[in-house]
């Protein structure tokens, strides 16, 4: 962090060697197209060009998380505008740029298709094979039917969310490099190495330890950094070329090339009882997966799970499509699918309460999980911090301040579960420690410190459970050859998973210096020894003790033991059944409530965040700070969501017309909410290292309903669609008189 | 390998970065003496040096093995030329060379000493506090005085051996540079990376863990590259300047300021009953240590353990001195101290069997070990391929050829055992094996090739283990923040120590891939499960198997454990008994005959080596064409030791006159023996990682005396001080002929 915020970190734009060759790719002209031919004959005469790949120089042209059904470069056929179709080589940037204008593509253009739903229609253009339909995803508890037929009350809202980009401030960066023994070195700005090294060994049909993957400082991820971009480009060209081949995105290809939250729109249908408890809740969920399905299918299960909200429903039917178009494709985005269904869940919630003439907090307090719920997959939790963090959040707010003249104040809330880890697969991480001689730790681990600080707080808890100061742990981390095997840093998971692995491994460490301990001071009991502050001593008596440092060399020098431990942990999770979606896809959930003050300018349509109240149950906080920086960022980010982000897609083409920072309007520090009141309620959950749990992507989940309710609360106008932008909100205030 | 022999390795010399300052150092112009001044003043204005550093910047200026004596740059004393005062750093090392006479420097000078005896004189100036005598060390067996009484026959003989030097081909070379965190990255060409660290940590005042010592390929060491030397300088020089800073000694510093094999002088006296059996030995050895202790008191040790030979002789004692002087420094070098008794002992013996008119290898035979025997130290230890390897050597040695006219044939024979790992101390390794899905295993392990082969030999014992190819073993090494501790690569102990480590973690490894693969294969007992080729089998249905990258899938995957393991190995030894010198200073023991058929001229006095048998019990050879090499190699190193090596130092000074390779005679490929029959003798040992024993160091033991036994059954001529030079031969020859 000292590194971060003195300048010293290396990021991978910073990186440099003797000789390196820079890379920029050839993207698609159409939106779907047939490729005739590609001559590269005019890029590899152009001054400064060393080599041009294409198509035919991957030696396995398919990848994917589920679908397999990504090119490397397109082969035959371009489905988006975001596809490459040829990579340049050359000793400047400038001189591959300019090379790429050189090579000639013949295209025969194909139909386009843009809009899922019509996607879906069994007639559309096919991107894939013959239907557009690339997933569906069923959850069923109870009898939605016989619930429906049984409530006072039915009602049916559609929601949408835009596609918005992650807007890392660092760009995609790669570097490859060959080492004397041809193992290929790629410095990538990734959250998931392991990952890319089985994607990589799979493209370029070599075993993944021929690739070390190894990270930089990274720049931000936030699920954009999960899967790989220019990655084999540069790995074919270094091989081919035997030089340094380094390839950084623009800000342009962020959003045209790389992936973006997918767009959802959906359906909530709810039956309630005059007394306004829910009996039953049909969703449908269609999301546009773009041209390939990437995370599509994960993150919509992710969703299903989450979609009917954390409330007691007896009855609920989920039904989620992933649909191919020739767009922009959706891949994983803090939030996994759940930031759409919390938005549409939230809103309908508040709008059910106003239909029904309930309070909105008396109408969720009466729905909301207790101390324990089953969730729609069947899945029993512990859930005691729901009602708490509502509670709290109410509490925290206070009354609402008067509105200033010509604005209208208005408080809405949001509330939300969401777990720590990924869905229904096995997501170990493992971990190696050592413990020197000096008395300090070197941990191994395969997470990756995206900047949200996870080194210092999996470097915390290590340091806790071997009883040594902070400072003497160094992590050694995210690099598929030196570190043991970790699922990525994603899905909120690195806290709770990786944490558990440390905190495992350490305890083992700490029992080898106990046992040196025992011996150093004639005690035979090693059960009597405890460490802490960097001291091995008695629990009984403190002021026997030896230093970590003597423990660890008497038992490596005198006991001929060296000090290195492994272990893992894997949230104990199962798959969906295949029909009822039933399951236990998480071992540990969160849960937050979100309340918003907003004041709405009813002459522009402007929205001020005055005041968000962020109530997040983190488990124990290992790191308060990191904490408070992740729900502020998290409730800005959702800011954006709110009010502002959306990518502009061209309605015949697909293509992004707002691909940069003038366009495309994400908050800036001058442009965050008046005043963040971040609450942190501390629960300890019993599977948690030291009782924590993952806290990242939860707290921008609840933002953007708690303003859009806000809004609501404020001007009565519910927004449908994100963002509540001035033009739309004012629009809709305009039509609403109109109405009057 | 193949890196090495197609010039792909890479060497610390090739080491480049960008803004990288050159080291260079001033050296003592005294062998003894009081510094009155030093005045860096017209180096720091020279051009291009950016820095200079005196003993006023080394924070703690003491450091060695077991002494503490040696300073990291000399502070108000010199005690010996190879003393260095001052590092230059430059922009190139030119510069650096030429602002070093820049330097100023103002001497008292003292009175020196040179010779070890003289030096023990009490009367003698003193090289450190009061006494000269750095170290003595007994060992008692039986009651020697009593045998002596006993005995028909007593025989006393001087023997003497010359300082030489390792001629590791790569001169020692350290690249520092720093890390934005502020850790010193220090590239050094080394063979105990994590002593090196410890060092460092002590002079530099900073945990061990605040530097990382990495190796890159490392061109030979021979016990050469113990201790840290221009490490401490570089380091300095880049936390000072925060550039990075290298440093490569000239051949020259490879004489005179890093350490050489020490020269002993050693009384031997036998007492021998008429039959030829043994009954009593005594042996004093006086070691010249030179300036410093360095590893002086560990090697005299292992020296004294040694220095009766593989014979049963029921009393012994052993009376061994270290002594300063103002020469230049004894270290570690392949033998440890038993290169120089082993030449005392056999020739001694050779000279024994001659008075009393037996055989050599009749005498020989008579006292040596059977299958068990007891040590000097007390050890019983199992000694079955000793007599053996004699009886092998004479077989395969068969009738000697008759001679070329003008020259005399004789064949000589040595014997000799000795241990793998380090004196009666703690000297663990540890390992950590991480299994991939991909079915490849990546070792870490802290051992040094430094190109004799052991990261083959290991990774082979891993593949062995855990049934993949050797071919999917990639090896991490050698670098004391990747890879767990490990005591370094010297004492011949990396197979069979760092094997044993591996081993035992594939082993582990090996049972977690059982464990997936039973669950695959519908299988309750892991133990019918077994691994090989790459798959693991039912090992009464081979036919049912997975592969092992599939069990690494499954138990990473779905049963949520990465395959990562950790395991260690220490020999177990004890200390020596302080008065008795009693012990159990190693776990296992080599045992070696050497015969050696030579051809004196005797115009000339030139010996011709026409053919050397080399017998070695290596345990199980787990690379036979490496266990080869060593014994090639060693022979010839022995072949220098007993005919040409020796450094020539200036009476009154200590000054190497012979610092190059155009005077100081190591064998080159054109005078190696016309002749090496290698015979491995395998018998495994019980112990070992396959039944696996160390061979570096033995095979270069019992060269030496074999050559020089064998020139006495040519010509007569004893040779009681190494090397058997043209002149030395020539002389003894005209000497014997005046005799006559």
């Amino acid at each position: 962090v000292v590194l971060q915020v003195t300048g010293k970190s290396i990021y991978g734009e910073d990186l440099y060697r003797p000789g390196m060759l820079y890379a920029v790719a050839l993207y698609s002209a159409h939106a779907h197209a047939r490729i005739v031919s590609i001559d590269i004959s005019g890029a590899l005469e152009a001054p400064g060009v060393v080599d041009v790949i294409t198509a035919a120089d991957v030696p396995f042209n398919r990848y994917g998380f589920t679908h397999q059904d990504q090119p490397v470069l397109a082969e035959d056929r371009v489905r988006y505008l975001g596809d490459a179709l040829a990579v340049v080589a050359a000793t400047e940037l400038k001189a591959a740029r300019e090379a790429v204008k050189r090579i000639k593509v013949q295209y025969e253009a194909l139909p386009s298709v843009h809009h899922p739903l019509a996607a879906m229609d069994p007639g559309a253009t096919a991107v894939h094979g013959d239907s557009n339909v690339a997933g569906h995803f069923t959850i069923n508890r109870g009898d939605v039917d016989r619930g429906f037929a049984s409530a006072d009350i039915v009602i049916e809202e559609s929601y949408a969310t835009p596609k918005v980009e992650h807007c890392h401030l660092e760009p995609h960066v790669a570097l490859a490099e060959l080492e004397p023994d041809g193992k290929v070195v790629i410095w990538s700005s990734t959250s998931r190495p392991f990952a890319y090294a089985g994607h990589l060994g799979k493209v370029l049909k070599l075993p993944m330890t021929a690739f070390q993957i190894k990270t930089p400082a990274v720049g931000g991820g936030f699920g954009g950094k999960n899967r790989i971009v220019m990655e084999p480009w540069v790995a074919l060209l270094a091989m081919r070329t035997g030089r340094p081949v380094k390839m950084t995105y623009t800000r342009e290809e962020e959003f045209f090339a790389s992936t973006v939250r997918h767009g959802y729109t959906m359906e909530y249908r709810t039956g309630l009882m005059k007394d306004g408890a829910i009996v039953a809740r049909q969703v449908k969920i269609i999301s546009d997966s773009g041209a390939y399905a990437d995370q599509g299918e994960t993150t919509l299960k992710k969703a299903a799970v989450h979609a009917a909200g954390p409330y007691n429903i007896p009855n609920i039917r989920v039904e989620a499509y992933l649909v191919y178009t020739n767009n922009i494709v959706g891949g994983a985005m803090r939030g996994f699918g759940v930031p759409q269904v919390c938005f549409a869940c939230e809103s309908h919630m508040d709008s059910l309460a106003a239909r029904i003439g309930m309070d909105p907090a008396q109408f969720r307090l009466k729905n909301l999980f207790g101390e324990e719920a089953v969730i729609a997959t069947g899945q029993r939790i512990s859930s005691g911090p729901m009602r708490r963090t509502l509670e709290k959040a109410l509490a925290t707010a206070g009354p609402l301040e008067e509105s200033s003249p010509g604005k209208r104040k208005g408080r809405g809330m949001a509330c939300m579960f969401y777990p720590s880890g990924s869905t229904a697969q096995a997501n170990p991480t493992a971990g190696v420690i050592k413990v020197s001689h000096d008395g300090t730790a070197t941990v191994f681990v395969g997470a990756v410190d995206e900047g949200q600080g996870s080194n210092t707080v999996l470097a915390q808890i290590v340091a806790e459970e071997l009883g040594i100061p902070f400072e003497s742990v160094r992590m050694v981390t995210a690099d598929t050859e030196l570190t043991p095997y970790d699922a990525g840093t994603g899905a909120s998971r690195v806290t709770y998973v990786a944490g558990n692995a440390l905190k495992k491994a350490a305890a083992r460490a700490r029992a080898i210096l106990a046992e040196a301990a025992a011996q150093l001071l004639g005690v035979d009991d090693t059960a009597l020894i405890t460490a802490r502050n960097g001291r091995v001593f008695l629990s009984s008596d403190p002021g026997r003790f030896v230093e970590v440092a003597q423990a660890a060399w008497h038992s490596e020098r005198v006991m001929g033991r060296p000090v290195v431990v492994t272990d893992s942990y894997n949230p104990s999770t199962t798959d969906f059944e295949e029909i009822t979606g039933s399951g236990t896809p998480f071992e540990a959930y969160n849960f937050a409530t979100q309340v918003a003050d907003v004041e709405v300018d009813t002459e522009t349509g402007e929205v001020d965040m005055n005041r968000v109240v962020a109530v997040h149950d983190c488990g124990r906080a290992i790191n308060p700070m990191l904490v408070e920086g992740q729900v502020q960022g998290g409730v800005v980010m959702g800011m954006g969501y709110a009010l502002t982000e959306e990518i502009w897609e061209e309605r015949e083409s697909g293509r992004v017309l707002n691909d940069s920072f003038t366009d495309y309007l994400v908050p800036i520090a001058a442009n965050t909410p008046g005043r963040i009141d971040v609450v942190m309620l501390e629960e300890e959950v019993a599977k948690g290292p030291f009782g924590a749990k993952g806290v990242g992507e939860p707290t921008t989940l609840p933002t953007a309903p708690a303003v859009t309710n806000a809004i609501f609360a404020a001007v009565g106008v519910r927004i449908y669609d994100l963002p509540a932008n001035p033009e739309k909100v004012l629009a809709n205030l305009r039509a609403r008189h109109k109405d009057d």
